[in-house]
């Protein structure tokens, strides 16, 4: 099947610049004695994840149980979750999933831990728990080494959890000299920090100028997408993921409507202007959204779309959405290869 | 079931509110003769596109075929199709459909007309086709009356067509001028405008302020939603929906973090500050979101949530927060009495 016969809008993974993505990062990081821990959540589709441990990944990341679940219905073995779980049907979810699988989280609280160490002796495994720390994002994570420190002798003291190490996201100036005070603090409590984990995609060439880093966590730079090329981190010809829309009304000289809107691109923008680059008009400007309509300003444009036209477009946040289709349609040249669910999606938290 | 059983974060709908936001309208509608033909891309489940049509709907309007191919599954048999229709495939299923329920579609370009007419004389169906056209939205839509009629000539002289009115979205004060000189134009040439169908929910209550209008398309107003309380057109005794999430993270004084972000609640800003609602701490600030983390400064409240601690947010758009679950739970008085699933999620457009 070729990819013009695809009913629009569909999302489309090039292949072989997902193979090479894969490739790419696994080098570098295997280069540098980093261990790879993919994170899922961009993808969501266990055969992706298979791609990346079978290139070399360590194991994967997920953001949800329902993903991890989802992953290891899938086969996958070690699965890390640097989430704060929390609450009884959670928790109890995530021992089943243990007994399953090598799985690891992370606490930024004493109540989180307690919750863990319960669910954990009630359920007969023991969990790794890595200290969340906060690099600056200001989301999760103890603000300082002393907090981190307490709270890591928190967990080695608690029955049915593992010290794990130190978790950030993402990686950053600030992580080597807050994991260095940490270390320091807890080797004279006779406790050692075997994994320090940190992340990002935008970040990921400079994963090696972190000698505190064990282990790095990216997820966007399987597909690629216009926040990743504003970062530098991914160059044009690496971007595997786009959506291909129809230009279904020309109202006016210089206006064209997409088939494709908030519930197609969502609304992110991280700071880009517009919802998404249109590689054919590179010029035009994707200005406006509605659910199912996407409105473009092809005035700049020297040549503009006819009504019934496909225009290819790279959205901001691959992440999200891939998150809003069913479905991710896998091409080669021009030719469809593969339809994948995107099994985790929707999946309970 | 009691609602503090549900796993966060969880889509609720209280269905007391549901019905009589449903029934308000009806008899708003009703009193001045409007006929109420419901947008369900709001909440994309059948059964209450049902509770609208037992309240008096005429029919009901989707935004994509795979809408309406769910809706027509679950033995709805009026279904409004406001979108130009395009392409072999899509043009396919649409004749499919309208073999089995009456469908009525909208064109804004001869383009649109000319591929709707083949599609129906081969699938030996005629389908009704309104004009859509340009409130001043700069959406789709023609721009003038005078391309509205000659649209609308186009139509009523396609084979397999038939005219079947005027379109616009949303209803202001364009619309009955418009409508007023586009008539007059027709008239010469012996044609007649039977519907006018218009649409907004922010705009509900205005609608029979437009006297031309015969027709009135809702969507937003089922649930309801933060931009709805901005409009003025819901009270906050009338909201529907909302997304209950946990606290998992109080990393300083000031900060929380819910398990709810861009993911669960969108990235739609639609002109509001803020990602959210808390209703148990109104002096909060949802100052941002990662994919799966609420970013909330709560130093503006006078207490503080505990970690673990479940709060209820009204999201800014319900029409896209819902696109993000796979089911919507139905509450009473605190209790659970149905999981709706989100039927027709990411349905083929």
């Amino acid at each position: 099947m070729d990819i013009t016969q695809l009913e629009t809008p569909v999302a489309v993974v090039d292949l072989d610049r997902l193979a090479a993505n894969i490739r790419r990062l696994q080098v570098y990081l295997d280069e540098h004695g980093i261990a790879n821990r993919p994170h899922i959540k961009t993808h969501k589709i266990p055969e992706i994840a298979w791609m990346q441990l079978r290139a070399g990944a360590t194991g994967i990341t997920c953001q949800k149980i329902g993903e991890a679940e989802a992953m290891a219905a899938a086969g996958i073995q070690d699965i890390f979750l640097p989430y704060n779980i929390i609450g009884a049907a959670k928790l109890e979810r995530l021992v089943r999933l243990a007994r399953r699988v090598t799985l690891s989280l992370t606490a930024d609280s004493v109540y989180t831990v307690r919750g863990l160490s319960a669910a954990a002796q009630e359920g007969g495994v023991t969990l790794p728990v890595l200290v969340e720390f906060d690099g600056g994002l200001q989301r999760c994570g103890v603000q300082s080494p002393a907090e981190a420190a307490e709270l890591a002798l928190v967990i080695a003291r608690s029955p049915g959890l593992h010290f794990g190490g130190l978790m950030t996201y993402p990686s950053n100036a600030r992580t080597d000299p807050f994991v260095r005070e940490t270390k320091a603090l807890l080797k004279v409590e006779g406790v050692t920090v075997n994994c320090v984990s940190g992340g990002g995609s935008p970040e990921m060439w400079h994963a090696h100028t972190h000698a505190e880093v064990t282990e790095h966590r990216a997820g966007t730079y399987v597909y690629g997408d216009r926040h990743m090329l504003e970062s530098g981190a991914m160059q044009m010809e690496d971007i595997a993921f786009s959506v291909i829309t129809t230009v279904v009304s020309r109202p006016t000289a210089g206006r064209g409507i997409l088939d494709g809107g908030s519930k197609t691109f969502s609304s992110d923008l991280l700071g880009l202007e517009g919802h998404g680059l249109i590689l054919e008009y590179p010029e035009a400007r994707f200005y406006g959204m509605s659910e199912e309509h996407g409105h473009v300003d092809f005035s700049q444009c020297p040549r503009k779309p006819e009504i019934g036209e496909r225009v290819t477009v790279i959205p901001n946040h691959c992440c999200v959405v891939s998150n809003l289709f069913n479905q991710i349609v896998g091409v080669r040249n021009g030719k469809v290869e593969v339809f994948w669910p995107v099994t985790a999606r929707g999946a309970l938290q």
